[in-house]
């Protein structure tokens, strides 16, 4: 996709500090850290959403969960926790349409969503 | 596991409102939602965090993007989107000790996580 700016940074066309990859998947930190750690799984492939994934694409998934390991173990959270979070949509709030997993540690994350007023 | 609440749950021994089924995953309501749809996607085999896949597994990963399309399709939020949320270990707040994905929809779902005071 010419115009998503994650496809961009797979490209190369725009740097990012890449944590990790593999053939499936690549990390590389939020530009707008909300937490000590804060990196973004992403599939190398244009996948939207969660939901998007199709048969034989299993891999990718498993790449994604190889990631989560690698990186929280590299950044010192395995242990010690951290979330996950994917944003799928205008009420989710995600912001870039390239399917990317939010993951935060190095503090108690807290409550997961906000209760309606 | 015979002590894992959500083992008990796909074994049938404790009652669940189960909303989608596969051979790999489960889909339940939260006993206690935050937002109008709040639901849990489980996967049927004791698997205790998203970094905890293994090859092979790929399929059960394959069947929680399913679950995810099937239920917000099922609740009418596929379009107007959602938020997907995991828990691993004590830093991101997971309570129960085996993998599952919160999905919360309904409502806008706001900030991703409360930044640090």
């Amino acid at each position: 996709m010419s115009d998503c700016i994650f496809c961009k940074i797979i490209a190369g066309d725009i740097p990012s500090d890449t944590l990790w990859e593999d053939e499936n998947v690549i990390v590389f930190r939020d530009i707008d850290p909300k937490a000590p750690t804060h990196v973004l799984i992403v599939p190398k492939e244009h996948i939207v959403t969660f939901a998007d994934f199709k048969e034989g694409q299993g891999d990718i998934l498993l790449s994604m969960s190889k990631a989560a390991r690698a990186v929280a173990e590299a950044e010192g959270v395995l242990d010690s926790g951290y979330r996950l979070i994917v944003n799928n949509g205008p009420d989710g709030g995600q912001e870039v349409l390239h399917l990317h997993m939010h993951l935060f540690g190095g503090r108690p994350i807290g409550p997961m969503i906000k209760r309606a007023e």
